[in-house]
């Protein structure tokens, strides 16, 4: 057990294949350790203490930059698969023989790859505002989140208020609520992304939303117990991608939270934490 | 608080609009009062002690016989909407100002119209294993339904085995324990419903899942905090019908569970306590 935080948790270094993973760990030991993955541009700093301390009551949370993100050195690969082969090589760098594995959105794609690839490491993925290969939606960019990233604001949070939270007063206090959260660690706070993640990332969820005959069969040999997790009203990824995901993975639970859009585990960070923590004990 | 649970509650009466109820009431009090509303044909006796010993120990827990129904007087209605009107001459005959409502299958509907009729009196209500009007497949029984209940059987036990549970192995162990457990009151069990019952609540579920025009916009007017629950594998209402109630209410969180049919709630009896009593607190 460390006394680390999300706040205070030192960024350390593990190197393997040539690359240099940037991860903070802390939290209870014991459990296996909960390894987050990240959505579209985002770095370790992206994620919600709220979720984070939270868990790490607990269990021990490994946060880390897949290769090329950031602080973590090599080149962001083009395809998910490639992506959940780094989050691997990770895992097992770390010296870790069994995991649970939290994907956030496109962390949600690399998560199903790497569950499926590595049926003894992954124990339990939780799968969170993501969706199947081929999804309802996810052949590019839903319209609406074409809007929401086409857009020019005059208060850059206003992107992340529409891309995360519904338009409800609610959901937005609670958005702002998680923006003044994710911004807490003042001290070593890890680099923003460099220009060309965006187009490799891109191009590695084209190929994965493209259309393909009987696009979810590969979830029938996603055996492990299962949490799919979103918001309802998700315009990013669309709601009804987790309900494809529970009907067709073997043994998935599926919770959808209400007013919520594409980031409802920051809407409801302690319900969050607790349903999950239920799934995983 | 009293000391009764599911096995030694008395059954007790209340007369109201020329019915004579019958009802069990048992649990710590407190909390609003959750009131359970039975399925097709179904009695007090129908439901699980797992589940209703579970919540007795935090708030109270009312099992009731609507009008016409075993041991309660008076006539089944034909239509869902007066069903939920004899519920609710039910909980303002026992002088309750507000409670939860639990309703499973055709009481998912009754639950439904009570929430719509009652807003005040039904702080917040859990949907388990049913849909809304005019849902997917529910115009008349499913072909999966129709080939349970037309099929014979040399143990009776398989037709509830079949209506609630999954094939496999997990499912149909789980459904074992609850014949079982539901078989555990010995004394003052209610009296099988008369042959006329199934033939009003066939009338009356044919009118609810009979087609219309814009059949979901009643569902926004329900704006009490709602809980949908059901199995991912239900044939008896598909479980489609749960995620459309989640994405048509306007305050719904919904819950599906693996491997789990139209009783998802007696397969993970504990599971589903700490599920909705989260919900309920």
């Amino acid at each position: 057990m460390t006394t680390h935080t999300h706040q205070t948790a030192p960024t350390q270094y593990v190197e393997a294949n040539g690359i240099r993973f940037a991860y903070r760990r802390f939290g209870k030991a014991g459990p296996p350790p909960l390894v987050f993955n990240m959505h579209f541009t985002g770095t370790m700093d992206h994620w919600d203490p709220a979720v984070t301390d939270g868990f790490a009551k607990d269990r021990e949370v490994v946060l880390f930059n897949n290769a090329g993100i950031s602080s973590t050195s090599g080149e962001v690969p083009t395809s998910i698969e490639k992506m959940a082969a780094n989050a691997a090589v990770f895992i097992k760098a770390l010296r870790l023989a069994e995991v649970d594995v939290l994907g956030f959105s496109l962390g949600g794609l690399v998560a199903q790859e790497l569950a499926l690839a590595e049926p003894k490491l992954v124990r339990r993925p939780v799968l969170v505002g993501t969706g199947p290969r081929s999804g309802e939606g996810m052949a590019s960019l839903t319209p609406e989140a074409q809007r929401i990233f086409g857009a020019t604001y005059e208060n850059p949070d206003d992107l992340w208020l529409g891309l995360f939270f519904t338009p409800s007063a609610n959901s937005q206090a609670a958005g702002r609520e998680y923006l003044r959260r994710f911004r807490l660690r003042t001290k070593n706070r890890d680099p923003e992304v460099n220009g060309g993640v965006a187009s490799a990332q891109i191009e590695a969820l084209g190929k994965w939303g493209a259309p393909r005959k009987r696009p979810y069969d590969y979830l029938k040999a996603i055996c492990q117990p299962t949490l799919v997790v979103n918001g309802g009203n998700d315009v990013i990824i669309y709601s009804v991608n987790s309900f494809i995901l529970q009907q067709h993975l073997p043994n998935a639970q599926l919770i959808l939270y209400p007013d919520a859009n594409h980031g409802s585990q920051y809407q409801y960070p302690e319900l969050f934490v607790r349903h999950v923590s239920i799934f995983l004990s």
